[in-house]
């Protein structure tokens, strides 16, 4: 096969060795750096000297697939597209879900390298993104979710349990990103990937706060997974699509700010359209509650006194119009609102209380979405050179391993 | 005595019933939060239900002094004048360190509720805060660090180690906050003050995350006598004078952002002048590292050029010249610099590498004094009723404690 691919005006190296990105969902860097001090997670703690420790930022809105979509295309939401779970389509009249394939924008560099001739594999924890990540892809790419149905036809593999060796786990569950490590050490035991591509679940991190034994001991599982792939001879990266943050009082209420009350309130019902991209139809442990929303106002509103009072508002951090939004957090001008809203590191955003099912939220919330959740680690287990003063992002990471490992 | 008192311009009801005020140093909510889901802290538990739980925003820079100040003052730096450990005395051209009552602006509640005939007890973890909240104050007045040294003369109280039964506790430990508890305990079971304000050590919370064994045995302990407390008769009110986060990257390493060594290669060895005013004689926690800074500029520099050459530096959250300053952080224009830098949550501000001794630091780095730690639990074991859509201060917490509690 050649050994230069170009995807998305960036060239990448395809790897010599087989190469394992990672993306842990929801990892706020101190759920390593606590699960280390426990000393629970040897691999991670090796990394400080024989491997490479950085930090990136992770695209905003802070969410699971637009990340995703960034690590795989090496590129931002503006060029991909995909910004979230859903967008309002002005034409259609109606909230339409972002997981579908042909909303994306920009080819993925796992597909530019299998098309190049590397094997390349994929394992999500989630269904919802498989579509996403293994379009255009010739190769394999399942999700654990749905494991059970991968075939060969779509997923370039069949008999997944068997193969992996575990039963197939609930979607709210520890055991739904072990089996996308599981499954990652099995397919280097077997088929031996060039590329491969593993990306876990958040279930965890939205109830266990960094350095708790719920938190500790999925990050202990994760190492030892880890371990066995760094024991294989696989160049690892890890990074994470999102960081996580409680979002509660000193008694684990959680701060929510209802923004379609507010403004329905203010501006008079069916004026502003508060919409939440982190909405899906896994929410039992967000309730679809972030720290991001974007608003779309009818011609006619006055959208400065919209803006205005939005960010008078407490818990409110930011608020951009369209314009300033996709200049600044690169997003796709055409699958925003008028306006985004960031809240404070504390404070989620809510439609309005009847819109969200909180009956599933068995711990006090904890979610993402906002700056505050934007840093996000670059972790390989080789010495990776990083030019000087360039901000690192979480898209990066196939670069710096590809291209910049040792 | 008479019921009612003066103080900064504002009135306080003079307590009927004893009104314990605990300042808890360095308390993140989230202390509370996951020591309340880990069953530990069973006062704190109770307070949804039969007490009021609020959050309020403290001074900025979220240091110990400023805080405490403002809290027995009842109104900002702005009016008491701490806004910090050090300022910058141009005139003498020398830092000068504030801990001493003379720079102190105005007269404690404390002192004006003691002035009225109440008894008023004042017990802190370290000395350093004894002097300034202990200002004008007929009362007891004492720290933990040197209760052995206590007086009926200058402390209004002797053999402290005997009444409260224990020994004398090491200035870098959990024990130093115990016996402030234990102290109170004391207090209330013989004195029955009145009034008292309690005021512990964040070395813990410098030290532990959130959560961990460590963190949850120093709220278990807290909670132990905070119940006492509660049986005993009292109306507690307990708020902090800042908040903590982890300052590190994903494996501990601190993330410093040494500015006066920034600051002297893009504009020259002394130019500029960066003072760090959480700087004490208690480093070891922190290393004097902290998340605030204040630069001085001589006359004839291009303020503009530092102020943008700051703001464009990686990890930086806000720069704000002296009067943006002192108007949004209501601080003494005179006891700040010409510059005001706040950094994000995980990065804090040093000078220059050999400036900061960090041989103590055994545990990654933890600090405070930026927005990320503005958010303060406000705690009552009473309803209090609070005035709709008003801010709340952690320095408003004598006037809820005492004017608005059932």
């Amino acid at each position: 096969m050649s050994t230069q691919i170009q995807a998305n005006g960036h060239t990448y190296q395809l790897p010599a060795r087989p190469t394992v990105i990672v993306c842990i969902d929801g990892c706020e860097q101190e759920y390593i750096n606590l699960a280390v001090q426990a000393g629970v997670t040897p691999f991670f703690a090796s990394l400080a000297k024989r491997g490479t420790v950085l930090t990136g930022d992770c695209v905003v809105p802070s969410f699971t697939n637009p990340n995703n979509l960034s690590i795989v295309t090496g590129v931002p939401p503006s060029v991909h597209g995909i910004c979230g779970n859903f967008f309002y389509d002005t034409e259609a009249g109606a909230e339409v879900l972002m997981n579908d394939a042909r909303y994306l924008r920009a080819p993925t560099v796992l597909a530019a390298a299998a098309q190049a001739g590397a094997k390349v594999a994929v394992v999500t924890a989630k269904d919802k993104l498989r579509a996403l990540l293994g379009h255009g892809l010739q190769g394999i790419c399942f999700s654990a979710e749905k494991a059970d149905q991968a075939n060969l036809a779509e997923n370039g593999i069949d008999d997944v349990l068997r193969k992996v060796g575990m039963p197939l786990p609930s979607v709210y569950s520890a055991d739904l990103s072990e089996f996308v490590f599981a499954a990652g050490v099995a397919l280097l035991e077997t088929e031996r990937p060039d590329l491969m591509y593993l990306s876990t679940t958040d279930y965890i991190q939205h109830k266990h706060a960094p350095g708790t034994a719920g938190a500790n001991a999925f990050y202990a599982m994760m190492d030892s997974y880890l371990q066995r792939l760094d024991a294989l001879g696989a160049v690892i990266g890890v990074t994470a699509d999102h960081g996580m943050n409680a979002k509660t009082d000193s008694l684990g209420k959680a701060n929510i700010l209802f923004l379609q009350q507010v403004l329905d309130e203010r501006f008079g019902t069916d004026t502003t359209r508060v919409l939440l991209p982190i909405t899906d139809p896994y929410v039992a442990h967000h309730g679809a509650l972030g720290s991001y929303a974007t608003v779309y106002l009818p011609a006619g509103t006055d959208q400065r006194a919209v803006h205005e009072a939005i960010a008078a508002l407490p818990g409110i951090e930011l608020v951009l119009d369209k314009r300033a939004a996709s200049e600044r957090f690169e997003l796709p001008p055409d699958r925003i609102g008028d306006l985004v809203v960031v809240s404070e590191r504390l404070t989620v955003l809510g439609t309005t209380p009847a819109r969200h099912d909180l009956s599933g939220l068995d711990a006090p919330l904890r979610s993402h979405g906002g700056l505050s959740e934007q840093k996000v680690p670059l972790l390989f287990n080789r010495k990776v050179s990083v030019p000087a003063g360039q901000r690192l992002r979480n898209f990066d990471i196939l670069r710096l391993a590809l291209n910049h490992a040792d």
